[in-house]
C-alpha cells in the first residue's frame, strides 16, 4: 500500500511513528511542510522536515518534542556572548549540524529535496520524506504589535502593522497577539519539488495527520499543484482533526485558524478543507456531536479516541485513519 | 610606545600575553597570519587569529593552546555521523560559533578585517588584532604522498606529488613526510590590510615573537608591502628565536625550514630573516654560541632564558626583546 501524508512538525512527525507502526509494510511518502523554514546565523533551519526526521530517526528530544535528544547548546550561548541573535530561536549544538550540512550542500547548488534524502540516509526515517517544494517559500503573519513592541512613536496608540516570519509569531511573541493574516510568501511562484505529484499520483491512501491545518498542510495546500493533484488523485483522502473539544490538541492552531476566519473546532477544520478535497474525516470522541455536520458537508466521518498519549494510541488512530479510508473506497 | 607584532598562532599569542605584562601602558597592534585560514563545512576558520584573540581574551584552552576552554565536540560529531569531513580538524562547539559569526559577516560583505574586529569587541584583547590581508592567501605544502596514501596505481613505487592544504599537512599529516615547497597561494595577488602598513608605520618598535618563521611570519612578509614597509620603518626590528637547541620549542618548523632550504638552528632563522629586515635577535641561553654568527651577519644578538614556561619567564623575555630594541636605536 501506498500512502502519501502531508507533514507540519511535532504532530504530523508523532502521527507518522503511529502510522509506520499500523502500516509496518506501507510504502510511506512524507510530503513535508517547508514554509516554517528560517535562515539563522547564514544556516538554512528546516524544523518541520527536522522535526520528521529526528522523530522517526530516533534523534528527538521526546519531552518537547523538537530539536535533538542529548542537546547541548554552547553554540547558542556563544552567538549570544557575540551579540548575534536571535536568542529566541532554541538551537542546540547537534542540531546545528544538521542546518550546517543543509546550508552547505544548498550552497553547492543541490536542491532542498536532494539534501534533505542525503540528511535522511543518516537518519532512516523508514519514510521518504520530500519537502513540498524546492523553491523559497516563507509564511508571514500580519500582527499588529503593541506600541511598547514597535518602532512606533507612542502617538497614536494603535499600534504598528508588520508581517513577521512565522517562526517570530510562533516562537518569539508564543502567538500573544491575533494573527490577521496568514501569508505564504512565495507559494504562488513554488513548484512541488520533484516526486511530490509523482507520489501523489501512485497514491492509494493520502492522509492529513493532526497538523496545523492552516500553517503546516495550509502551506502545503497552497503550492500550485499539489491541492489538485491531491483532490484529482482519486483515491481516499483522509484526515484527522488536530482540534479535540474546541481547543487545539497542542500548539496554538485557534490563533492561525482565526486569521481565516474558521472557528477552532473538529467540524469547521473539516469545512475548511472541504469536501473536494477531502473524503474522510476522523473526530475526536469528545466532538462526537460533530459527526453529523462534517457529513451533511459532504465528508464521511467517524468519532474515535485522537490522542496521541503514546505510540500504540497513535497507531490506532492510523489504523481508524486507514480503515475511514478503505470505507471511502468501497463506498 | 607603538609597538607592531607579526603573529602566528600558539607561540605568538603566548608571546604576546607576556608582552602585555611586560609593556602594560604599550599600544600593541598584531599583524595577524592568516595563511593558515581554511574554509570547514562551508565556513570560514581562522586558526591563527582566533588563537591569539581566545590567548588574550581568556577564552583559550590553556593546555593545547588553541581552541576553546570548556570545550565540547557535538557539532562534530554529528557532522561525522552524517559522513561529512574532515573529521582530522578538532572545532569545537564553541569555537564553530566564532566561525558561524566571521561566516555570516564575510557573506554580509564585511571584509576579514572588520569581522576581527567586531569579534574582538567581545574579547578584548588589549590588543589591536588585525589579519595581514583581506584578500584570500592560502598556505599550500608540496609533498610526495607514498602510494597506499594516494591515488596512484602504485606501478611505479614513486609516490603522488602534489599541493595539499597547509592544514592539511599540519595537522592531519602531522608533517610526517618532507615538506618538498611551501606555496602561499595568493599572497603575490594580496594586498595588506587595512591599518597594516599604517601600524607599520607608525611603530616604535616592531617585534618577531618565537612564531614559525616560514608559515606564520614568512607568510605575513610575502604579503607584497609589508616586508619592505618594515625594512623601511626605521625602528628597531627584534625577533625571538622559535629554535632552542636546534630544535623548534614546539611545533614542527624544522620541517618547514627544511623546504625553504633553512637549516634549523637559531642563527640560521636569523640570517633567512636577514640584516636587511631585522636589527636584533634573541637566542636561547643553550644557543649562546650562535651569538657570533648572527653579529657577523649584521644582526645585534643577545642569548637570554627562551622558554615560555609561564607568563611571567615570557614576560621576561619580552622585556629582553624591548631591551635589545632600545640598544639597537642608540647605536
Amino acid at each position: 500500500m501506498r500512502i502519501v501524508v502531508l507533514a507540519g512538525g511535532i504532530g504530523g512527525a508523532r502521527f507518522l511513528r503511529g502510522l509506520k507502526l499500523a502500516a509496518p509494510d506501507a510504502d510511506i511518502t512524507v510530503i513535508g511542510n517547508t514554509g516554517d523554514d528560517i535562515h539563522l546565523f547564514g544556516l538554512k533551519v528546516c524544523p518541520d522536515l527536522d522535526t520528521v526526521m529526528y522523530t522517526l530517526g530516533g534523534g528527538i528530544n521526546e519531552e518537547q518534542g523538537w530539536g535533538r535528544a542529548e542537546e547541548t547548546f554552547h553554540v547558542k550561548e556563544e552567538l549570544a556572548a557575540y551579540g548575534v541573535g536571535p536568542e529566541w530561536f532554541g538551537l542546540g549544538d547537534r542540531d546545528f549540524a544538521t542546518h550546517i550540512v543543509r546550508t552547505q550542500m544548498l550552497n553547492a547548488g543541490f536542491p532542498l529535496s536532494a539534501v534533505t534524502e542525503a540528511l535522511c540516509d543518516r537518519w532512516q526515517p523508514g519514510v521518504r520524506l520530500i519537502p513540498m517544494s524546492d523553491d523559497r517559500v516563507e509564511t508571514h503573519v500580519a500582527v499588529t504589535l503593541p506600541d511598547s513592541d514597535s518602532d512606533s512613536d507612542g502617538g497614536s496608540g494603535s499600534g504598528e502593522r508588520k508581517a513577521i516570519h512565522f517562526q517570530e509569531y510562533w516562537v518569539r511573541l508564543r502567538a500573544s497577539v491575533p494573527a490577521e493574516a496568514i501569508v505564504p510568501v512565495g507559494a504562488e511562484q513554488a513548484k512541488p519539488a520533484p516526486g511530490v505529484l509523482e507520489a501523489v499520483a501512485a497514491a492509494d491512501v493520502i492522509l492529513f495527520p493532526p497538523s496545523n491545518p492552516v500553517v503546516s498542510i495550509g502551506t502545503i495546500l497552497a503550492v500550485p499543484g499539489i491541492r489538485e493533484a491531491i483532490a484529482d488523485a482519486g483515491v481516499p483522502v483522509v484526515g484527522l482533526s488536530p482540534i479535540v473539544g474546541d481547543a487545539p490538541v497542542r500548539g496554538m492552531a485557534d490563533k492561525v485558524l482565526a486569521a481565516v476566519g474558521v472557528e477552532a473546532t473538529a467540524a469547521a477544520v473539516a469545512e475548511h478543507y472541504g469536501s473536494g478535497l477531502l473524503d474522510g474525516w476522523l473526530v475526536d470522541t469528545v466532538d462526537a456531536d460533530a459527526v453529523e455536520r462534517v457529513e451533511a458537508a459532504g465528508i464521511r466521518c467517524r468519532a474515535v479516541p485522537l490522542m496521541m498519549t503514546d505510540a500504540e494510541a497513535t497507531a490506532r488512530m492510523a489504523q481508524e485513519a486507514l480503515a475511514l479510508a478503505e470505507e471511502v473506497r468501497g463506498a
